[in-house]
């Protein structure tokens, strides 16, 4: 199984929407057939790995890190061409995490006389899915909300200089944030303030990850560099096309959501992106939505650069945030990781509830 | 000299304005004496070393961790004891930090006959007495500044309820700073506004810290907790005895400074520290005088305990700074060391051109 995850994550930078899968088909104790998804459209894990093992799949045992399907999309089930290949034993890392469907491939294997065991390695399977498994189980996106600061809080002299609070190697490490979360979620606000890329620059991938710009007054132009090609581009906006100002965005995906006070509701918001099949989103903003995203709860994971400097109390906050009336209204998370980032430390926090 | 240094460390919370000190003494590879500094007025490490040995001390290799001294103090000059006792040779892990005094002890050995060798364990020994090093080289006490924050930099909601936001872990770490600095530093606005003990309270300690009120314009009563008796108490302020309203409290020493602005200069604040034997010093205060001390740049270490959670930008912030024209004006730090601490981190900092 360790293998078959190991397989599965080479399809991290790729599957979305689909999930990360990887199979090990293995007879007598040696493997004779293994595989992963890599993209949507293209064959499963298991089919990759059935067709290595040919007729050894016959009475083999098959490690898989996802519950196999049961039902017909783009591709027909791999609960039929396991059965069909004769294996012995299926051992599922995880059931899907569609409550609908949940369980339905393995008792479909099992109805075939087929030896069932789900679980094994359950937590890594699950840690390597968690959009999948978000979007699934509650309609919206693993959030990831990055932050960088100094180690007073601050985002940004007042006036607005920012490039350099953190370093080279933190900004690095953003981008393989990007690469692993698939897409990347800002403002207009962001857009309008900096026109950043958001694309991933630093560090390999095989895919561009897709830019998702919240823009409720429709202020974002056509020609920002967020648009830029290589990826699904998708503007959440409250104007609808003949009332906004500005030319539609060649080959961006536009979506239409009410404003909800003088922003979206960001559950709403999220929601609509689970709707558009989005499974994990990398958040890369400025203190409005930050604050927005946080007071919302739908922020899944919170990582903070933070730079060994102070820049004081007139520059820039972190997350803008009603006034507390008491100290129990804070936001509450918990530390998960600490690591070093070049001169920087990356801290890595949950909502205290989740852990 | 492991053993030595192992030593002078409990001499730890009781040694100033002394620094600490260990000695050992080894004859034929056998441990014959030992002893370390406890106490100003009371016997130095060499004394209490060479009592143990006695006649053994004849031809043996005596391990010190600073220089033994060669002037009448409150203590006969240790370089002459050890050439009394007729040592072979002295191990010194440094010198006497005292520029002027430097090297002079051991000088009185070698004229003596007696091999000398300094600089083994150098780094540890320096460590051990940072604050007495700085004293004897800066005529000012080493400085740290202990700050404890929310993951935005704040400190405290703006109406100023701030208890809880780090844990009983990360308050009882800051018992155990205030043990090993010896003296507890703060401003008029902290007493005046929380009236903290500042006492040693969670750890052991031999003794409780010194404790000081920078004080500008005479306002802190004598009745503050601050002034509880137990250690040296010093109240820094710009005012004369007969201009200012409150009481002399009773014990305490009253040290006077001239204005600076609003303030005092800190690094004359400091300078006076020195003047007043103070090794060592934590800082716990607001952001004023936390801002004032970063400007100046007299803070040689700083640890900040970071709980996981966001108050928002109305909340108070870490250090008031003036507000920067240029990013490269930031105050720059390094990161040295993280630990965690119950659920908060404790993160500690060191002025970036000192590592």
């Amino acid at each position: 199984m360790a293998r078959a995850l190991q397989l599965a994550e080479k399809g991290r930078h790729s599957t979305q929407p689909n999930p990360r899968v990887g199979c090990v088909i293995v007879r007598d104790g040696v493997i004779v057939g293994e595989g992963f998804h890599e993209r949507a459209g293209e064959p499963h894990a298991e089919v990759h790995a059935l067709r290595m093992a040919g007729d050894k799949a016959r009475g083999a045992d098959v490690f898989v890190t996802l519950e196999p399907c049961s039902h017909f999309g783009r591709t027909p089930p791999c609960a039929d061409g396991l059965i069909a290949a004769g294996v012995r034993k299926v051992w599922a890392a995880m059931q899907d995490p569609n409550p609908e469907v949940a369980g339905k491939g393995l008792e479909r294997l099992r109805a075939a006389g087929i030896e069932v065991e789900s679980g094994l390695m359950h937590a890594q399977a699950q840690a390597l899915n968690r959009g999948f498994v978000m979007r699934m189980t509650r309609g919206r996106p693993f959030v990831t909300l990055k932050l960088a600061a100094s180690l007073d809080g601050r985002t940004a002299m007042a006036n607005g200089e920012s490039q350099w609070i953190t370093s080279e190697a933190a900004r690095a490490d953003v981008h393989r944030l990007r690469a692993e979360a698939g897409a990347v979620l800002t403002s207009s606000a962001t857009v309008l303030a900096d026109d950043p890329e958001l694309t991933v620059r630093h560090v390999e991938t095989s895919r561009q990850p897709d830019r998702i710009v919240l823009d409720p007054r429709g202020r974002v132009s056509a020609s920002a560099k967020v648009w830029n090609d290589g990826a699904r581009r998708i503007l959440l906006t409250a104007q609808s096309q003949s009332q906004s100002q500005l030319a539609k965005p060649a080959g961006v995906e536009v979506a239409q959501l009410d404003r909800y006070g003088e922003y979206f509701s960001m559950s709403a918001a999220m929601s609509e992106l689970g709707r558009l099949k989005i499974n994990e989103v990398l958040v890369e903003c400025g203190p409005t939505l930050a604050g927005l995203l946080l007071q919302a709860e739908v922020v899944d994971e919170l990582v903070l650069y933070l730079a060994p400097s102070l820049l004081g109390d007139a520059a820039r906050p972190l997350a803008r945030l009603p006034n507390l009336e008491k100290l129990s209204q804070r936001i509450a998370l918990q530390w998960r990781d600490v690591r070093a980032v070049g001169p920087d430390l990356r801290l890595t926090a949950v909502p205290a509830a989740t852990v």
